[in-house]
């Protein structure tokens, strides 16, 4: 089997695993669940999850070890990290920030469904993804009882590994990670100031990388992985993300719209001081290189292999679209 | 001490319990942190994080119990809950929703701030509940490393607790609980249609009881209380937040300005059904007395009581501003 169709087998059953936790559109409040479902629908390669998967499964196959927590436990938080990168898509593109009418080749959020339904569908899927994560607790509560019933420490150390998780993801899509870089983002273009080197990486690395980390990070403290190759896949992701981001920059002058799915030369358009702006295009490229080297250079030094997440990761920033 | 001078100390006590948790206001992202801790700072009766702690030293007082969990696990969900309550008014404020200018006698986020900035503090809000919530489990680990090294159960247990109260908060504060209450409630605006009694109780139960549920459970939750004690304060909760809501319709048309710290006949203005336009003025007062009387009776039956809890519901839903 080719690497193409390895990776369309792989996203099927992300996105089946993803599919369960989607909230079924009814009651009442159906125009907002129905808001969630189209925004989180509109598909993409469902990058995050297929990260979280990858980097879980390096540590849990082959492994054989009795009371193994099984795609229960993980499932939830692939779900959650896609819902997460969801409502930032969905806010990010209101009126009162980027003001995009197209994401992924279809009509944004608001444009669907107005304002003030994009930004609840936002909060919806921010709080469903806290929701769903916490649903790992009583899978693993299921699976301790099903493989180890003689074994409660067992479950002790899964159920602090799940908090732990569920505090990796808040971080990282918080202030001090995601959150924090579209804050320095939003100002920059308001003010219409011109961003030095320092504040861009800043942007780049909590806007992009921090919720590229935190799939890593979960899928290696779910699994038990050892703390060095926590921490190394903290190190992985930051350079994933920045590279990834520069890539996005790259793309933005040279590629076009029906590539890409959205509106290029956004960038230039809106007068935004990008990573090429910066430093021009062919040492934006070399960083490119550079940065990426380092990321797969860390995943090499850990403990377990996973070639297909290798591949993965220089995919995102070889890509042409 | 009379009732008045106890609620200011435990006020000030729930105040320097949820201010540990508050973001500094420091780097790139600075702009945000701020917009957050204005909205937080704004202060309010901090009803909610003030509930769940009467709740939960209800089942923890006068124990004596050996490693039962001291004030470091309830403390991060008292910040959480009103950083959840604080999130849902800034983004309730906003243009594309009610378009509020005054709240808590100041001016709204976004008239600060501005919207986008506004909007990302809400965000900000949401996602930091549950990464501060999330600390609850480092300060469990920390408990039961301190007082009780012999029961590494004890530990397992109050770890699946506080799971189970993220998960709790995220339903009560998700599209099941005040987001979907916040849908029907603006759906309802905008189409200018007549909402039913049917529709309107929903919104209550939804926008204004299910956070308050929360409260009440979650602070059981933690104390480890019996179930049944569990379900009768998510009744309790149910109750108590649609009565509070039905004596918001009243003050509405009765309250004034200097009362109540925000603009007030601005459901009128706004052509807004409420409780009170849809079964008129004294039979809301009949309900208000009716449905906090259902909740006094529910707390009456708990396994254990707290007068001042009682007081307090009381004195929601008898309150004059």
């Amino acid at each position: 089997m080719n690497w193409e169709s390895e990776q369309d087998q792989k996203v099927q059953r992300v996105e089946e695993l993803i599919g369960a936790y989607l909230p079924a559109e009814e009651g009442y409040q159906r125009t907002v669940l129905e808001a969630m479902n189209y925004s989180i629908r509109a598909g993409g390669k469902r990058l995050r999850p297929m990260m979280m998967y990858e980097t879980y499964r390096m540590y849990t196959e082959c492994d054989g070890s009795a009371g193994e927590p099984d795609d229960m436990v993980i499932a939830p938080f692939l779900a959650a990290i896609e819902m997460i990168h969801t409502y930032s898509l969905v806010h990010d593109d209101l009126p009162a920030m980027d003001n995009d009418e197209y994401r992924r080749g279809r009509k944004t959020t608001h444009v669907v469904y107005g304002e003030g339904m994009a930004i609840l569908a936002g909060d919806g899927l921010l709080t469903h993804a806290f929701y769903t994560a916490a649903r790992a607790f009583s899978a693993a509560k299921d699976a301790a009882e099903r493989v180890s019933l003689t074994s409660p420490a067992g479950d002790a150390s899964l159920c602090g590994r799940i908090g732990r998780a569920i505090g990796i993801l808040a971080e990282k899509a918080g202030t001090d990670g995601m959150l924090g870089g579209q804050c320095v983002d939003v100002e920059a273009e308001k003010r219409g100031e011109t961003v030095t080197m320092e504040q861009l990486l800043f942007i780049h690395e909590k806007k992009t990388a921090a919720l590229i980390q935190s799939a890593l990070m979960i899928g290696a403290v779910l699994a038990g992985a050892p703390e060095e190759d926590v921490a190394r896949l903290e190190r992985a992701g930051r350079h994933v993300g920045v590279a990834f981001q520069i890539r996005d920059d790259i793309l933005d002058v040279e590629g076009s719209l029906e590539e890409l799915g959205k509106q290029t030369g956004s960038d230039a358009k809106n007068n935004k001081k990008t990573y090429v702006t910066l430093v021009g295009m062919e040492q934006a490229k070399q960083d490119v290189e550079r940065i990426s080297g380092a990321a797969l250079h860390e995943l090499s030094k850990l403990s377990r292999s996973n070639d297909f997440l290798a591949e993965l990761v220089r995919r995102m920033v070889y890509r042409t679209s």
